[in-house]
């Protein structure tokens, strides 16, 4: 089993554009070595290797393209986000779907550039076609619950559940993440209860007045 | 008639992933304060910001996404564009084609946050539908010649002059630059004798062993 | 100017798939005969030639791709369109976008292939850069007045009546078309009036439970 | 194990557009009931109800669109291929790749319309992710051999004995067939001795100046 982990996706929204991104990106850092929890930031893609290089932060790329570097105007590659400083990559979000071809292209190439990989999925039918692909996470999210009020761990702990089960017998090396909705630290301790070793999360981190209380107040779950 | 301008296109090539894209930012940057001529370097979009946050550089974005803020991950918007600190942004290249929905509420959303837009297109007809939605620039490329030895002003130099005539009654505001095959000066003079108003290129300058010296050369073009 | 039409767009509407698609198309035939109004049917994709082979009526396909014949699987060319037995094709619809550099390539290669092309669009400026690339038709659809119960031509009347006025400049061989809950002969009245050659609809004729009263009331506005 | 089959893709061959089609289809009809092979035909998209109304062939859909009944211009539903007659469909094909999430979502909503799927595949992790989805079939398709001269049980005998074995473990409900390069009844047999029951074929059987010579041939493998 990995250790828990906390990621932080900061989207497309402007309360985390540019520099306000940078102070999110280093309330992650300042938490994660105040508590020993691992917590990702996932800044938003033109602004991530400036968040790595200035505040030292763990990245990952809230996504990536499946082509090889050369002539390919306005995609981002594996080696892209490698040299970028990240350590690992979304691929598959719900808001960002991706080909099966390209999924799978994705995970191995990410393996051999030492990029991890956390595909993003909505049911239990893509979770199991994601863990055959062989990542290091899967991450459940059912769209309906992404950006609401209720956590996924509330409405639907069935899916976590069952998914963690499902994913243990195709790939035991695969962690389920589980997002959609996750607030606090009871939504992160239920989490952990239905066998998730973290959660993925957004706007209850992004849109926050005071983000750094928010983090560690989900971080006292671990 | 807008200042003359050579538009640098890293791609996703490999010779300018991170540290060694912000070594050609820099380049740009030194050769532009030499000589006085406008130089636009184009970063990997994870790059963007670091770029131009180090370097200091006229940077525009490879690409754009037609989002508006919000949950969108993966995805670029103009706002986050311009919180990089770039000035502008290519929109449609033949290796990251858009919709045509998306490429006039692009060019709209990008002037509203002063953003300049250069539209590339393959062939007259396109140009003339991108000079109608009204970008700051069209650069033409057509995409046969794109990465190879011979410049379009001399492999096809009618598809540049017949492109500066025609889109001059669509819309006088828009300038016209022409790409593909550009490697040295002689292919920048030609391309201003045919009416354009700058060059844009990539690997004549990517791959180049002293792009410094490739940057000096072409300058001398003006 | 060209003949007045009534362009009927099936969608994939459950009430006209299949055999009940077949029954709209001998309606539409049936009412155009009788009145002398042309009536173009936009049947289902997989029952274009069919509905043509049954009914002799004259269709229109609702969609085609920018690939040439060959190992194209699932993809539809402009001569498959052909050989089917349509005489047309919409192109870009809201609900089916189209890259700009697929949708200049279409409107030349229907052109060779004696293919009618109609654009659709959604405003003004994509209206403009449609009708620059020279297709027959451009139909305007505010996407947001699209299946919905008030027509384009009372909710916003001008955008009709503009992109009539800034077509004429670009190219006097384009006919416009409006759409977007048109429902009656007054709708198609007014529409004329404010100088479309014609409508574009859907649900107003293939949710009726009496297409053929519905599209003989439309062809009383001629 | 299901009764052997060949899957004739006509892809978007001008061979067997139109008119020429109906042929092919009613050869695959006539050799299948000569030999009690089952010869399936994929028609090109908008000749499938034509096809299937004028031949009474076996047919599948070359593919299908992940989106409901509805305002959905240039889609093609489940519900569609079903009223075109049709008793199955590929999915996901190199030349027409799906979204993973689309993907899962279209082989549960066509085994709701007991629409037979078949999911195409280009490697091994593909096969086995598509396999978990639960689809009727998968077809394993190096994409560099597409169309190609060498049948895939030559080229590389292993990527079908892998599959076969592989997929087995994840459902052995699903069957796997194979194809690319296939052109004769050796190369079936062959196939078949791997483990596959069944191929997929395409330019092989499409592009013979006698068709019908070509299917006698290839069922005489079984």
């Amino acid at each position: 089993m990995k250790r828990p982990l906390i990621v932080v996706n900061f989207k497309a929204y402007s309360e985390v554009c540019g520099e306000r991104g940078i102070q999110l990106a280093r309330d992650c850092k300042t938490v994660s070595e105040e508590t020993g929890v691992e917590i990702i930031a996932c800044p938003q893609m033109v602004d991530l290797a400036n968040t790595i290089a200035t505040t030292g932060c763990t990245a990952w790329s809230q996504s990536v393209d499946d082509v090889t570097p050369g002539g390919r105007t306005g995609h981002t590659t594996v080696e892209a986000v490698a040299g970028a400083g990240a350590s690992g990559t979304l691929i598959n979000h719900s808001e960002c779907r991706k080909l099966l071809f390209d999924m799978e292209d994705l995970v191995v190439r990410c393996r051999d550039n030492r990029i991890t990989t956390c595909v993003c999925t909505n049911n239990l039918g893509v979770s199991k076609a994601a863990a055959s692909l062989g990542p290091d996470y899967v991450a459940i999210e059912p769209p309906e619950l992404i950006g609401g009020d209720v956590s996924v761990t509330s409405a639907d702990p069935g899916i976590v559940s069952k998914t963690v089960d499902e994913l243990k017998n195709i790939d035991g090396n695969v962690s389920v993440l589980c997002g959609a909705g996750v607030k606090n630290s009871k939504d992160i301790s239920k989490a952990v209860e239905l066998g998730a070793e973290g959660v993925l999360l957004a706007s209850g981190v992004v849109k926050s007045k005071d983000p750094k209380a928010v983090l560690r107040e989900l971080t006292s779950a671990f």
